[in-house]
């Protein structure tokens, strides 16, 4: 009999920021598949199969392995756990490998997690919606998977924009967003969100290259733009 | 000396959804002050003590009501946390409480949670982002702070859409979508997401306020707009 394929958020790089509902399933799992954004200390003590499969390697070759381990581990009648940093549907290609799982015959599940795009901004006290400043929020990848940039058509001209995997992409950005966007809009931009080492950058959109540029600021980071950055003031105690 | 406060999502209906930062907190509790859409389950075996604080009785005073019981507990050196369903900065009034706590002079923290508006939709087999798709997410409250609707200027022209809080307005709701939607748009509305006894109506747009009045769809509900909800055909085993 086959297996079953669980595709589980792992949350924002806090460890403590995973669910129970995963934590349960990682322990029921006989194979673990995971990601470079997974925090190592969720694996410590796991006593199933641990295969690593971040994506530096070479991506589109990666991904079809990944997608054949899953359905190979699963005709073994395993419990397959495909563990991934943050919430699978956002941006994490979750629904593409679980699709490909249900198309070879083997149920497959998804399992929410906390969504970096929402608690990384939120551990840096600046909460992506508000009623004293934004009714919505609208989170983008800067790049498209046929490579191109975003456009215009995916940013509403009001609310908080959280902008995830841009900065590699600053400049190119830069233009698309003030297309829509005022450039006095506050900015804020979050390197390595909820971890120790974190770094946050305040100013507005129009020194957003600038911000990017002198502090050298690397991905994993995220960009968010519009009045809820100015409620960190508040919410942090003098 | 002031304890500390701690406002804490508890994700979105399944008590499992909740993460070990949250359940540890909550265990370290000297009071938990609750709301409505939290899951009993995760109340049972707190020894601290509950206020139950649910939004039925009359909003603006509870909610001061709230921000005092918040001060006062700090203020006699406890630690409290105030659980909220789903995540506290996505609608949640979490930003407000804090500031109100943090201007008293008392340290609060707010810990992020599972949000119903991408969760629900991604355990009824609908990823809000997929590179197959749509490269955004945009979530929005139908209903603002100030009473009025949203307007067209927080809805882009492509990529998902989630309206949380739109059942009691549907008819007004689906007048501003269609100045900046396509009619033909795919569409989703969850019932109790997350829940066993969950509901889902799939159809158009044009099909929107028809779906809602036809199943009595009630509050909590979601709605999902955009091409990600024909992915759930293809997430489904059959």
């Amino acid at each position: 009999m086959n297996g079953r394929v669980y595709i589980v958020g792992a949350g924002p790089g806090d460890p403590e920021l995973i669910t129970i509902k995963a934590l349960n399933i990682l322990k029921s799992a006989d194979v673990v598949l995971y990601d470079r954004l997974v925090p190592e200390s969720i694996l410590t003590g796991l006593k199933c199969e641990l295969i690593y499969v971040g994506k530096e390697i070479g991506d589109a070759y990666l991904q079809e392995k990944i997608n054949h381990l899953l359905v190979e581990k699963a005709r073994e009648g395993k419990t397959v756990v495909r563990l991934k940093g943050g919430d699978p549907t956002i941006f994490g290609r979750g629904e593409e490998e679980c699709i490909y799982v249900v198309e070879n015959g083997i149920e497959c599940e998804i399992i929410p997690g906390v969504t970096s795009a929402i608690a990384v901004p939120e551990t840096a006290k600046i909460p992506v919606t508000s009623r004293l400043a934004s009714p919505s929020v609208t989170i983008i990848t800067a790049t498209r998977s046929n490579g191109e940039l975003i456009t215009s058509d995916y940013i509403p001209k009001k609310g908080t924009l959280v902008i995830l995997m841009g900065i590699h992409v600053i400049e190119e950005l830069y233009g698309i967003l003030l297309s829509v966007r005022n450039k006095d809009e506050p900015v804020a931009v979050i390197e390595k969100g909820t971890l120790k080492d974190q770094r946050v950058f305040l100013g507005k959109l129009e020194e957003l290259i600038k911000i990017v540029k002198e502090n050298e600021v690397k991905a994993p980071a995220i960009i968010v733009i519009g009045d809820v950055v100015l409620l960190r003031n508040k919410l942090q105690k003098c």
